[in-house]
């Protein structure tokens, strides 16, 4: 397994005790992050197929699965006791069966994990007398401040994505297609260490007008536009490093003189960046670093091509809490105060109808202060 | 958008009745295969983020997505009515709102995609007065049988996978890691016009005892192992073009001998697979191709090591119907009549404790009989 079985025993106390206090009888997890964070099951959700690891309020936790997964998590969990369903049977059966030795009833409650397919929850709600809860931030609150190893492994993808940066920013791209580029970004970044890419979140190479989609990402049938000349190139990625993610934005001219408001705008997002990524420090309240970005675009006048939030949290998920998020997330998110482990994104942008700037650093937050993570060019001239 | 309107006019009038038929007032989709099939929406749910296809019974559907995500789709889809929520909104009360025009009340009943996050179906339920079950088929039963466009995305899919497969098996891959054999084959299908990589399915590289692990794929800390000589290696990889996905698998030893009992299994699993492909042809129910291959391989003794099923349908998804699955999806998989217009996978297998054989090909039904449309070199040598 890929850490001590003591790190995975002293998680599972630390969520148990959360789930106690939050008076859950147990917590259910399909495969993903929090998985993989508590029983060390590197395995996505791909298919409808029942895996769970379940952690009872009291009692010893186990993992259900096919037989089929069984052979190829053994020797990766701590956990010992793992309840296995054949092809012959109906795993809900089975679950049902599982489940029962909680003894649940009514008046209990049952936390699962939010990206939960429904078809699991249904399934759950029909074996299940109890009450169903989303577990939010029950695992999370673990999760949100890295250990050494987490910290190290984070830091190995930022220094993976600069070096891949840098390469990608030396390359001939114009009349390269967006897919090409993504193609060439995957391999390298696999190619100096990093992990084989699903678990991780889809490379962007947003070209001129798509750079003006702030979630653009080539996928499916898009994808097939080719780089010109004079036009911003939003290149925004990230490596996995045994699980553990990077984040960047760069945005790079391949050839040519880009449009006048273009540089303009981007000396304000530097700018803004800088100043948001200086202002890190333990006990800094999360929304705080947006509203430093986000006063020094709005000065500048472009206040309302800021479409998005100035950054999330960073680690086994690409969006973590500290959440520096605006709307949705106000409440909740930007109250958290930011402490020593946790690693953040900054990434400030201003989008025009014809391009966009988008500029990503990594920030781990330390003792004393913060230290940017990921450093590489941050101009928009190519290397040609 | 990638296809007329009025191919997403049809399918959706198609779901539409479909949906009547089993009672329900209105559909709704997450970002998935579904929403892309009706409404073109290429995005994959990738974070916690409101984004949703809805279809009444009655009605004009509509687009619900965030401001950010509507410049990604606008001229994507087909669908004109698009129900923005901005940053500042509570996208929860913007649902609701957008929700309340169907009139539901606690007689009806809404369907949901069984992939929907329990994050989205417990905010359904908070919304609704209505029953909420999941979709199941609904849609399923259109996308089952293919049409021209889509048979000839599925085939540039399977010549893809074809081309690269004898790529590499041509390398010289003693000593390289399962994950740089990953990063190969992946920057090889885009090179040769695959799609931008998540929207498909991880590519398993699986060797020596990884092999033995019937669902084994390099992901987060895995993949590190390097392939050594005398050792069969499983690659079970697809392209994607325009959403539409292959699926092949093959086993090739790099270097010097395998063992004998392998050799030997190797040759039922050739033979089983020859021949529940030949089985394939309108009329068949799924269930008997299964048994075809099935008693092949159990006849000739290794019946208890054949540890899945022989086959599943591929399309935008890699895991369809007509599922030729045992266990629980005997019930409803099995009974479907093979029909023109399908395609489905024929992946026999026989694991040992140190190595598997799986030797996976994508086959077309057609009118009179079926196509084996990935046809790479079948045997266990590699080209060195």
């Amino acid at each position: 397994m890929a850490r001590e079985p003591s790190v995975y025993e002293e998680r599972i106390e630390n969520v148990r005790k959360e789930l106690k206090r939050q008076g859950g009888k147990a917590l259910i997890l399909p495969p993903g992050d929090d998985q993989f964070y508590l029983a060390g099951n590197p395995e996505l959700q791909i298919q409808p197929r029942h895996t769970f690891f379940v952690l009872p309020s009291d009692g010893d936790p186990f993992l259900f699965m096919s037989s089929n997964n069984e052979r190829n998590i053994r020797e990766l969990t701590p956990i010992e006791d793992i309840v296995i369903w054949d092809d012959d049977d109906d795993p809900v059966e089975a679950l049902m069966d599982a489940l029962s030795s909680l003894g649940l009833t009514s008046e209990d409650t049952v936390f699962i994990d939010e990206q939960m397919w429904a078809l699991f929850v249904d399934d759950l709600h029909k074996i299940l007398d109890a009450e169903i809860e989303l577990a939010d931030d029950i695992v999370m609150q673990q999760r949100i401040q890295k250990d050494q190893y987490e910290i190290d492994a984070i830091e190995r993808a930022c220094e993976i994505v600069d070096e891949v940066s840098e390469e990608i920013r030396g390359l001939d791209a114009v009349g390269m297609t967006e897919n090409e580029l993504v193609a060439e970004i995957q391999y390298r970044m696999q190619e100096k260490g990093g992990d084989s890419g699903l678990a991780s979140f889809p490379v962007a190479v947003a070209s001129g007008p798509n750079g003006a989609k702030p979630s653009y990402y080539p996928a499916r049938d898009l994808g097939r536009r080719e780089i010109r000349p004079n036009e911003p190139v939003v290149l925004d990625f990230g490596a996995s490093v045994n699980g553990y993610l990077s984040d960047q934005a760069r945005v790079v001219v391949y050839e040519g003189e880009p449009p006048e408001p273009f540089k303009e705008a981007y000396e304000v997002v530097l700018e803004a960046q800088q100043a948001a990524v200086e202002a890190i420090e333990p006990g800094v309240v999360a929304s705080e670093i947006d509203e430093v970005a986000r006063s020094i675009i709005e000065d500048a006048g472009y206040g309302e091509q800021f479409l998005h939030v100035t950054g999330h949290g960073v680690g086994l998920g690409v969006h973590e809490p500290p959440f520096l998020m605006s709307g949705q997330y106000i409440g909740e998110g930007n109250a958290i105060e930011l402490q020593p482990g946790m690693v953040v994104t900054v990434e400030p942008a201003i989008y025009s109808d014809d391009w966009g700037i988008r500029i990503e650093d990594d920030v781990l937050v330390e003792e004393g202060g913060s230290r940017r993570l990921t450093d590489s060019d941050h101009g928009w001239k190519s290397l040609d």
